[in-house]
């Protein structure tokens, strides 16, 4: 029951066989990195067996995908699995990238913090030189057997295959089978096959579920897979567009540490302080430098190699006070809000939500010198359960994240968020909120802060997470003010219809108790709305179509004129008949969309109609649409055109003055109602 | 707003600038181990300032206690922290363990991966040889400053001092400044100084914290801190006897690898495999050694290094058919069930909890040949807020985790629990629950495997998933079985209240109506209850003494002779003279205590007192008391003593007949009761 008595049972004051210094200095000794992660496989991701089959995948996929933009080939990447025994499977993961030339083969595959990603300041999905190595090792530990490693480079002859075994002693290769081969109809590409101890999930963190995610996010690469029993999927290349193919920046100066300028300044192949600010960074200007310099008191001609602490710490604080630009963007790869629109729609699997918040991407910042981006988007509502927590969908540098949401930045910041307020229940405030939402974040950097070389989950770095929130927070807000219209639209509606539906009605029934004609409601109606009314609603033909419905009434007491606009979806724009509508104006290449109503009379009504077809239709929310040529204070049904809009809306006629004049109109004219009852 | 227009508006197709492969492998070059740890400092625990601040000292204290532990001596520490300036702090931790040898210092401190623990099968802090080279690291990086060793091997004349700088990009230490000295007053130890930007923070996740859970538990260390004001702070050491020292031990065949045991055997000093199964592993005993050769048909006769792939398969089968004893505990050191209570009594501050769950000690398991043990504790109600979620307390090798709770699997174990049975509000049955109650975890292993380098939190293995899942229910057993008894107890309660106030209130009354005497309700009392009732009360004297009361009435028609027991805190004992009762028996040194209640009579009722003293006392349950020698039926207010208390209750009197007999005749008074009213 106990063991407690064991432990202060006895006591054991120095004990005689206790070592001394000199005894306990000879078991020191260096341990080889190998030997640290065989010992250490869980800090790798390899900890229960699950888990260990998707990281060995997670880590060749992600290197073909890396390879193959690097090179600028579309990714063409081929899975298999093959059960071969008790818990035991065959991996192959194929490409149709550049290849690997013979020499480094064997480094690249067999040796432990090897690479070539890891100096360059460019997003990619490898950077630390461990994940395939180790892939190979976890392989060769569970199960005895070598990876089987082939590779052909364009425009060679041969193609070299061998087998590879990491020592884990020495974390050197050890080669067997070293053989050139004739790769039939093969221009260019690497296969590694291994074995390895594993179990085969479905389910939310299965092989399936990541290469699904992955395809969602990298639409330029065609995934094929063959799961344990032969069944065989293709996630489909739907674009022939490669991202551009993000540069490789020099650091930014933004929160860099003294220990890295004295690294950069002892390393700088530059003449002088003046010239290494400039030309080794990224950002800074010939009067940035100039100004670093003047408020330092550093002399910009002295060599980099002799720039002290001091100068380091003068440097530093003046950087803090100058104002440099943030980091350039390019060097990044972010996954826009098509892509997040889809891969929401396609976790959804058949459920329809209400609701697509517009995708937040944030404007790139830097931690330690290296720029990074956020991106979110948010559905809600609809079919999305709502008596469970909401799903986060995690993603760093195009790779969706599928383990250790608990430690992850990402997590954190939507538990640290009160979104009580944004329509969730929470209770206290705080934690994973309850509701029908799903939520997905992507993180994108020239080096995304893991918190183990798992490259599970994403570190608690402050200017991270405060970049997460605040990209959580815009998303929350478009959801709020989703809400808000929502329920503003419920209230206006239930007063449409009392003067659509019951007014007619109460009007027919006292005519004809008093034996009299029914009047023409028409002006009463116009005096007590005294709005432009703009009903909205949607058909849905089936899962790829939908067609949008505006219903615009005049109940003011003069003729009006205005414009209607409308964000859609821009890949549901090819087919431009869909614009028939005779009060269609223009479309822009976003897709923001213009329409004008000239003239609509008093007392009458307009239906404004269009068509979206195609699998984003559905993010189009119908209650999104924007007016601009009335005073806000008139309209009930859309909003005012915002002044973010970019293009030109009409200009409100009405003066001040027109606004107070209609407004005690509009009081009289409710009085002489009353009277007329 | 949106960067998807960058990114997918022009097209990229095999661009002329992509690099080929021989460009490509051009790039490809080794990382050093210490240019990956300072790329990706968050992977050790460097992220943000706060956290910063409390890893290096932790590291070094962690260290401090290992040394002391290693060579027999009771720790003292001292911890100084002072602010230099902006964000930037000097750290001192200073101890008086063996020391360290001259030539080992500069590696010890100034190498990543270099250590004496990580190959030694035995429990300790540090096993990595990374945490303390890697905050001089920090500390180089961030201020740019050498970190200061001194040292002193006892019996030497001199100490040694050495300024240390990790060289990032060799892994090897640079060393100046490295001078003999004349260290006054001192007779062994070591003393680490350095300088790091941090930032000083108080809470739950503050050096003070840290240093005060673990004074809690490694009762036998002294720590003294001075923080950035000038405060001072003593954690005064609770105990002179140290915990046993772990014993090293040899791998324990459970859960081992293909490659672990390929390894193992081809670095083999044994002559045959039979010698290398029995004396290169934990608890392969000759009959077993025998039996896994026949049943995997490896020839016992071979040298272990030319056991093939296939034989160590046949042999790693043969190992999970046969049953091997759990691995040894003497490599391990729990915490033990009084510092649990005291660690979860610490934490609460002055709150007082209404019940201390006996704390739960799992027999050791192993993972990948590491055996680990497990421990858990609870406390619950009273002044503990009830409507925040339930905080974890979490160890690993008696060190407290503040970080990564996310992360970890103590608290993915909590969250998987169903608590709504144990009484405790949880969404879904998942998820950390809410409620007045605090959990410590303790994992103890020869290799704790945590999620990163940084220690922060446990991986998800399922083997100690499973066993720290066990633990928690255990715990919560005890919590609900206290939540039941007191549930009874208020029924009963109620049942009591009726026959002790109400009834002789009625009697009076309708007495006085009649203008008859008050009749002597004892024999109704008797008849109806039919009972040996127990009825406890605590009255506390301040912090450190409470009285327990137990009143005894025998409500039943025959003298009654029995006994109670209760499990005292064995901390609680030394004071012998609280045993003044007469009905006092006897105690055993784990506090199991014995009261003997001989021939009372129908309707008398006695009382048993006792008053414990100590921080201890509060510790006890009034309601944890027990009786023997009476049928449970006839018991209300105590439970039956279980039948693995350990010590001899007295067997119960009656026989099945006698029971039936007296239902009988209970049911028979309740029927004449009803008839007299």
């Amino acid at each position: 029951m106990s063991a407690d008595e064991k432990k202060t049972g006895k006591p054991a004051p120095r004990e005689k066989k206790a070592p001394t210094a000199e005894q306990m200095a000879a078991k020191q000794q260096e341990i080889s990195v190998t030997e640290f992660f065989e010992k250490n496989k869980q800090i790798l991701g390899f900890d229960s067996r699950s888990k260990s089959l998707l990281m060995g995948i997670k880590e060749a996929v992600d290197n073909s995908l890396d390879a193959c933009e690097e090179a600028g080939i579309l990714p063409d990447i081929n899975v298999v699995i093959d059960k071969v025994g008790d818990e035991e499977y065959r991996i192959s993961v194929e490409d149709n990238g550049p290849g690997i030339v013979h020499r480094m083969i064997a480094n690249v595959f067999g040796r432990l913090l090897y690479g070539s990603r890891f100096h360059a300041l460019r997003q990619s999905r490898g950077q630390q030189g461990i994940g395939i190595s180790a892939t190979v090792m976890y392989g060769n530990i569970t199960t005895g057997k070598p990876a089987h490693v082939q590779s052909k480079v364009e425009g060679e002859d041969t193609a070299s295959g061998m087998d590879i075994v990491v020592d884990t002693k020495t974390n050197r290769p050890i080669v067997s089978n070293d053989l050139p081969f004739i790769w039939e109809g093969k221009e260019h590409g690497t296969k590694i096959e291994y074995t390895i101890k594993g179990r085969y999930i479905a389910g939310k963190q299965s092989v399936f579920e990541y290469l699904k995610n992955t395809a969602i996010v990298n639409p330029h690469a065609e995934i094929t897979f063959r799961d344990p029993d032969g069944k065989k999927y293709t996630f489909e290349r739907a674009t022939e567009i490669m991202p551009p193919r993000p540069k490789e920046i020099k650091p930014h100066p933004e929160g860099m540490e003294i220990g890295d300028l004295l690294k950069y300044s002892g390393n700088s192949a530059q003449k002088t302080v003046s010239a290494f600010l400039k030309n080794d960074f990224s950002r800074i200007t010939e009067r940035l430098c100039k100004e670093i310099l003047d408020i330092s008191g550093v002399d910009g001609g002295k060599k980099p190699g002799s720039l002290t602490r001091e100068d380091a710490i003068a440097i530093l604080d003046a950087i803090k006070k100058v104002k440099i630009m943030a980091p350039p963007t390019d060097c990044l790869s972010p996954i826009g809000d098509t892509l997040i629109k889809k891969g929401l729609m396609h976790v959804l699997d058949g459920l329809r939500p209400d609701y697509y918040a517009t995708p937040v991407t944030r404007s790139p910042k830097a931690v330690n010198g290296n720029p990074f981006v956020v991106e979110a988007g948010i559905v809600y509502g609809g079919d999305i359960p709502s008596d469970s927590q909401i799903q986060i969908l995690r993603f760093a540098n195009r790779v969706p994240l599928l383990y250790q949401q608990g430690a992850c930045a990402i997590t954190k910041a939507v538990s640290d968020m009160d979104w009580r307020r944004y329509g969730l229940e929470q209770r206290g405030g705080k934690g994973i909120p309850f509701g029908p939402a799903i939520i997905l974040v992507h993180v994108a950097s020239t080096k995304v802060p893991f918190t183990s070389e798992g490259k599970e989950a994403v570190a608690n770095f402050p200017e991270l997470q405060s970049e997460i929130g605040l990209a959580l927070r815009l998303c929350a807000r478009n959801l709020k003010s989703h809400l808000n219209k929502i329920e503003r639209k419920n209230k206006t509606h239930a007063k449409f219809e009392i003067v659509q539906e019951i007014l007619p009605d109460m009007a027919k029934k006292a005519a004809d108790h008093l034996g009299r004609p029914v009047p023409s409601l028409d002006r009463t109606i116009t005096r007590i709305m005294n709005v432009v009314w703009i009903e909205p609603s949607v058909k849905k033909d089936g899962k790829q179509k939908r067609t949008f419905t505006y219903k615009v009434y005049n109940y003011t007491s003069i003729p009006r004129t205005f414009r209607l606009h409308a964000h859609l979806p821009k890949e549901c724009i090819k087919d431009l008949s869909i614009y028939s509508s005779p009060f269609f104006l223009d479309i822009n290449e976003e897709g923001k969309a213009n329409w004008e109503i000239r003239d609509i009379q008093p007392s009458a009504s307009v239906t404004v109609e269009f068509v979206l077809t195609g699998e984003m239709a559905e993010t189009f929310d119908a209650d999104d649409i924007y007016f601009s040529g009335l005073n806000p204070v008139m309209v009930m049904g859309a909003e005012m055109l915002p002044g973010d809009w970019g293009i030109k809306g009409m200009e409100i006629i009405e003066t001040e003055e027109d606004i107070r004049e209609e407004e005690e109109e509009s009081e009289m004219t409710e009085e002489e109602d009353l009277d007329d009852e």
